[in-house]
């Protein structure tokens, strides 16, 4: 098939998806696989979710973009809902997690300005951080390998620290800093927990030196570790928080949520993007926040996580170093001398979608609607793989 | 209502959009407008298009996103048609304008380290260009206003060239040039035509200083000036050209397509997108692409703007300077003592969706598949107003 025309970004593997129904997949040639990947923590209520798609259909027909003279009718009804679920003050819509960073960035170095003059312009951001493939996303990413010499020069103003080192609190910020950024729990860096109490004083310390603080959520929010926004969890407060990714259950949107320092700090004509914020997208969005405030919802995606990382561990697989995680955002190390993306492969080939993240971790971020019986199916096929090796 | 808390970008109107028909709007208060903007130059086959509605419908029930390890079936047969359509070898799809952009920079930067190493890192774009919102991006337009100090450090490696500029052509490109980037008609410039003579030495200036051509067609791309790609017309044959605005009919998508030179360049992991290529907005743009291949729609594209164009000139206003534009991508100044704002807020309250761009100039972009009698009934209101002041 023509699938080497379209840029062959990460080294996709050789399968062409047809369609989807819950949290399984079926590919052109009617092959069948347990979803534990969600297009890489997407789709946040599986395939074929009635509600969503009716809502999209619907909206479909009654106006799919307005441009941002305006509001629509829909977007409005999303941004009220999003700030009343969340206790933000202001929300600004994107169409990809880039995107939101991008926003958050301008947001940082604005406020920066505004704060402290033209020497306050440095962002700080975590090592082994992943924020977008835009250039000043990259920039802002705290991995090396993300950093080759071609795309260089980049961008200037970031600063990374390394998360959970109480020491580098006591020394980064000072009164060049605008902004410190956590991403809540490390996704393509290789699920990597934070501890709370770290980030609550490293925010402490960015503001005490006169800097706002942010939370990456891109991967995090929207449910994905059994509460709205991780960060609600880590404590730390941020005054702006970046999501996209499960937050229009698979259509394209990303935004920034804002409050306190942060609110205002953006006035008309500083950030926009066309489609931003367009109906359909917001339709989306709409029927996610409405699961996701079900009664028992969240509970169940942490419920779900605990069940899979339990599992994994009884199984007292030699492959398997580490199981760690938060809700259903789950990484499980793969020993030396096994490679993640080999056992990732060997899934794939025995109907499992998951991927790899950070040095050689296993990475499962199924929907967060995932049915038991999907679990038990999918983790079936796990156990058996990994005793292949 | 609730619009004060999704930032106001833009300074947007007080207008709440509920629903449309066509290229017809309706408000929240039933209140009708010709749509003579289409979201900026998105909504290329206006509102409740059926084939657009039921494609959206179908994929969404189908799978609306699939993420980028594997390809969807509906992924590949667009790329496949955009390809066949367009005389391009590959094509990497993003989520909007200014990911397209950021995907072409990256490419270009690539392309002068591989070609060139450390030196040849420079991006030329023209003088009053718009290529979007996200730091680098902003750097690239060429409009002092989108510079202010508070976003500074802008990012380095980008340079302006003067459109029309004969004698800039012979001094500005060197071995330190990766790229020269050509918006196609300036839009939010002011809807400038390119001389397509000019376009030509320039990109052969370029070409000769061992630099790749770009054009950027996130707005003149998709039969927004009558042709499938405006730089078609213009004859400098780009070796990328960056897409976004209407080829999904509304849902947010961007791109690059790229051959010759700039093929190969991009390598497995260089850059990528979460929601790129998802299905949903490849199943719009099979819509979009086959409509705008049916026999006379791009003649008509043409047809409509010239109609627009010579109708607003008979009408010999005194509020009206010079009237431009190519395809249904229009620009009509407004006079010294008047300002373009004032005449768009008039038209929204008369009945009318217009946008302003440049200096003082009304821009109208409507749907690509606008009827004859909105086209009427909107040039009625514009005659009218026009009259007023
Ligand atoms: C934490 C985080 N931030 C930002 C991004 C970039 O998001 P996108 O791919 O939608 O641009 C990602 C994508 O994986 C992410 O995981
Ligand atoms: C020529 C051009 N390039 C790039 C962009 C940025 O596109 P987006 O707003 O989708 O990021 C625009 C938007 O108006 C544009 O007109």
């Amino acid at each position: 098939m023509g699938s080497k025309i379209v840029v062959n970004n990460y080294g996709s593997f050789d399968v062409t998806m047809a369609y989807g129904k819950g949290s399984t997949c079926y590919d052109v040639n009617g092959k069948k696989y347990i979803d534990f990947l969600a297009g890489i923590a997407v789709n946040c209520l599986g395939h074929d979710f009635k509600p969503l798609v009716d809502a999209v259909s619907k909206q479909a027909e009654k106006q799919i973009h307005v441009c941002n003279y305006f509001t629509s009718d829909t977007g409005v009804e999303f941004a009220e809902k999003l700030l009343k679920a969340t206790d933000f003050e202001g929300v600004y819509f994107g169409n990809s997690g880039g995107e939101a960073n991008e926003a958050a960035f301008k947001l940082a170095r604005k406020y920066g300005f505004l704060n402290g003059g033209e020497k306050r312009r440095v962002i700080y951001t975590l090592e082994s951080s992943f924020h977008g493939r835009t250039l000043a996303t990259l920039t802002a990413t705290g991995q090396e390998k993300f950093h080759p010499p071609y795309f260089a020069p980049y961008v200037q103003g970031f600063k990374t620290i390394k998360p959970n080192d109480w020491e580098a609190i006591k020394t980064s910020f000072d009164d060049t800093t605008a902004a410190l950024m956590i991403e809540c729990v490390q996704g393509e860096g290789g699920v990597n927990l934070i501890d709370p109490k770290w980030a609550q004083a490293a925010a402490q310390a960015a503001r005490k030196a006169g800097a706002i603080v942010m939370a990456d959520e891109v991967q995090t929010g929207f449910g994905r570790t059994g509460s709205l926004l991780a960060s609600d969890e880590l404590g730390f407060e941020p005054e702006v928080v970046s999501f996209a990714k499960g937050v229009a259950g698979g259509l394209p949107m990303g935004g920034i949520l804002f409050r306190g320092k942060a609110n205002g700090v953006f006035k008309a004509g500083d950030h926009q993007s066309t489609f931003a914020g367009n109906p359909l997208a917001c339709a989306a969005g709409l029927v996610v926040l409405n699961e996701l405030q079900k009664p028992g919802f969240l509970e169940g995606v942490k419920e779900k996580g605990e069940y899979i990382r339990s599992q994994i561990k009884s199984w007292k697989n030699k492959n398997v170093g580490e199981v760690r995680g938060k809700g259903l955002m789950i990484g499980a190390d793969i020993v030396e001398g096994l490679s993640a993306v080999e056992v990732e492969k060997k899934l794939l080939e025995n109907g499992l979608l998951t991927s790899t993240a950070g040095k050689n971790t296993l990475r499962l971020v199924p929907p967060l609607n995932i049915s038991q019986s999907e679990i038990d199916e999918g983790l079936e096929i796990l156990r058996k793989t990994l005793e292949t090796f």
